[in-house]
């Protein structure tokens, strides 16, 4: 029996229709995230509240499933990839984990992981995990009761069903030797760098650069590189995001430092790449499957790419230093090219994971990604947790937090409920690394390119590649397809080898 | 029988619920009007209308109507303006007009107006009522028999019924009187001062205040008289309005121009003067009739009085005259408080509303009121509108448009259906000056309050006899009770001959 055409049609304006609430909710948090009275957050967000649960309760109703059912029972002729087939796959597979979840577990989640984000907020000022304890103890019961729900009827377990809200299909037993690999190779090259006596100087980044020159600049940038203006805009926040309120209108959001150029600058490439992907959906299929993101790592995969393979290569600073210097001829006239660059490229272990550059990075993030799985799984207890943070900072990184403000309490992740999405951070590395990789033996002088400010041909790339996809491809069927292998941590080290090694004299 | 105590919490419930939605449709306008990327405003539309139809949806449903209907049988015993009785009276009666409005007619009218608006705009571009004509002919074939359906079972006429959605109650028999004795010694003053030898020079107004300044100044007026910037902001767009998207959430928008100061001050103070009665009311009742504007007369009432009565005051410049020379050094710095006082108060008939001084901008409106009537009523052929436009510019302001661009093609209203929407401005004006007569009169020497700044008892004085009563009272019920007598142009005509006849020297 063929696909039921208007029962398809009616499903996706119910789909449509749940979008538009929560496009509008997006837009009163983009509000209230750049410049809503001080006063006026507790109607905010009774507003959004009201609206997202008014797109859930579209997304829930039992004809909607029965249709999604019915339709699925019908898909068996399409190709697994088209508009139809995911459309009806990811619907269903939201309904069928939404209906796993009864509403009071919800209700009880969302009250826990709001006065958890509170509480460990406070607990962090007073640098005192044992204030945090009872709230994180509380959060992760329930996360493990939500995952135990979710991994009903699958092959799942109860992490990979948290995680599967993020990176959908995701396998840990897939992601452990990819992982372990980049762990065991990037300490060695860590070690070696930091042991080596030639070090960048980065003292002419943190010179003064004025707020509203670095602010013109930073959206030079964004639009060179390709972000859409007539489709988008870039303001301030102190949380730098990205978010998209409607096909044409995707909003990206950073933050000036006047004594480190770095921060805004690379923060606005990463959210413009961010931004650049949203831009890159299908306005046809909006709020619909083949017009989102397909996982939160292809996302940061978009965002690290024009942050790091773009942003912090040589080819990119050969064309784009004598433009920082005509607008910043006071701070950096008198200093050269091979210093900037040594500078922006700077490796160096730290304690805090949203300061890390690019290669210490993902030792933060692989140490999260051990600890809530052994969180969730119940293999640590959740008084150990400081002390097992602190072990395995001294191990990968060298560094024992002296506290745990530093330490354990720096992410607001956990408290929010958010187990599972650390390890999308080190996926979109690897990611952007492979597909950076591919675009440049597609387009043969990808570095000549850059060079000359070209990006349109990166992008249009990535547009065809990855964008347009949607979300008809799973995450990794996506980066298989695009670049041929299935990810691997290869392309990521031998990135940073190449990068670093010469810099260091290593 | 008592009044059903749950019930009346139910349906309240409703009405907030729908609140949410309005207000979050409010929050989309404000972004589309600030800032936001110019390709995205058709799904903001979209996004709009969905919410606006969610709010009316709830507001139309039947149980809902039915215990209203049966809330209000039970209402007999109550305070005809506590908040119980508001509350029923004021929703019944929305949902009464609601239900008498077919959704085909709401429709066709959206798409009517929708298409109107962008008609009306290229038709003004090309300067050619021609070209517009057929559009408004469609609009007001539907506005009458919106008019005709809303006035069904009621003593109103069909106008009477459009301007009962601006300003509820309101008699055209009562409106009539007060605006023709308005218009006649308004007339008679306006051909003084026009005669008159003695006129302002305006140019010290025209020099260059570079608009960052501005924006600063105008921030710190709109703080002084009491605007809350921790319960609201302001922004800038092409027209100005003021919108409220939540208890504590008001929001100002103005315009500054270079070389013409006045423009974003007095657009600050007039939006101030709206902000700051939404402000003042009730926020345990926001989205309900007691914490809601009762009319957009008494609305516009609020506005001009910060305006015109404190804005553009000799005490109020006695005060704020030596702040601006501080800011405006190299513009104002030589230029006498006199020269400035006069040059404010610059009375003079000229063709654009919007630009129109505060003595001739009500001829602006009778004339619209009149015009508008005739239409309604038949009296007046679409295709001679133009004609008598200007002859009745010729006759009350003694000048005839050169276009019709800049004649009757000026305005947004009539091609966005908005009859019965003009006299709100003028009635705004009228209760302005007798609302400020009253403060006076009870506060004492509110001349020497202004002088020095102190705007607080003025503030405290309209929440207590305007804001905080919301929708308790009618328009004219509240201004009888907050001045002793009903509305009259006296109290406005006083006010300009006082200031004007010594200025003018006549």
């Amino acid at each position: 029996m063929p696909l039921n055409e208007s029962q398809f049609q009616s499903v996706c304006s119910t789909a449509r229709r749940a979008a538009i609430f929560h496009s509008a909710a997006d837009a009163l948090e983009w509000d209230e995230r750049t410049g809503m009275p001080i006063a006026a957050g507790e109607y905010r967000a009774e507003q959004v509240s009201t609206l997202r649960s008014s797109a859930h309760q579209l997304r829930t109703d039992a004809h909607y499933g029965d249709a999604l059912q019915e339709l699925l029972q019908h898909s068996g002729d399409l190709d697994p990839h088209s508009d139809q087939a995911a459309t009806i796959r990811s619907l269903h597979r939201d309904f069928v984990r939404d209906q796993k979840l009864p509403l009071d577990l919800v209700t009880r989640l969302s009250v826990a992981t709001v006065r958890g984000q509170q509480t460990w907020d406070d607990a962090r000022k007073r640098d005192s995990f044992a204030a945090f304890e009872p709230a994180l103890t509380e959060i992760i019961a329930l996360k493990r009761e939500a995952g135990s729900r979710m991994a009903e009827g699958t092959s799942r377990s109860v992490y990979e069903a948290l995680l599967d809200e993020y990176e959908p299909d995701a396998k840990v037993d897939e992601l452990n030797p990819v992982f372990s690999d980049l762990k065991q190779q990037l300490s060695e090259l860590i070690v070696a760098v930091t042991d080596s006596p030639q070090q960048p100087n980065v003292e002419p980044l943190q010179r003064s650069f004025p707020i509203p020159s670095q602010r013109a600049f930073s959206r030079d940038v964004a639009e060179w590189v390709g972000f859409d203006f007539a489709r988008g805009r870039l303001d301030e926040t102190s949380h730098p995001f990205c978010t998209t309120l409607g096909p044409n209108d995707c909003r990206i959001l950073t933050r000036y430092e006047e004594h480190w150029l770095p921060s805004g600058l690379f923060g606005t490439l990463h959210e413009a790449g961010h931004g650049m992907y949203e831009q890159g959906l299908r306005n046809d299929w909006f709020g619909l499957p083949p017009g989102s993101y397909v996982s939160l790592g292809i996302h940061e995969s978009q965002s690290r790419l024009w942050e790091n393979q773009v942003g912090r290569s040589r080819p990119f600073w050969d064309w784009l230093y004598p433009k920082a210097q005509q607008t910043f001829s006071g701070q950096l006239g008198g200093t050269e090219l091979e210093d900037v660059y040594f500078a922006i490229n700077q490796v160096r272990p730290s304690l805090i994971r949203v300061e890390a550059d690019e290669a210490t990075y993902n030792l933060h993030i692989l140490i999260r990604f051990e600890l809530e799985q052994a969180l969730i799984n119940e293999e640590l207890s959740i008084s150990d947790l400081p002390e097992a943070w602190n072990q395995q900072y001294q191990q990968c990184l060298g560094i024992t937090p002296p506290s745990d403000a530093d330490g354990v309490l720096q992410d607001v992740h956990w408290s929010a409920g958010l187990f599972g999405y650390f390890p999308t951070y080190t996926l979109g590395n690897l990611a952007a690394a492979q597909l950076f990789d591919a675009a440049a033996e597609s387009l043969g002088d990808l570095d000549g390119m850059m060079s000359r400010g070209e990006f349109a041909p990166l992008l249009e790339w990535l547009r065809d590649n990855v964008h347009r996809h949607g979300r008809n491809h799973s995450g990794s069927e996506l980066i298989t397809a695009a670049t041929g292998k299935p990810l691997s941590s290869d392309h990521l080290m031998r990135y940073l080898e190449n990068k670093l090694r010469p810099l260091y004299g290593i």
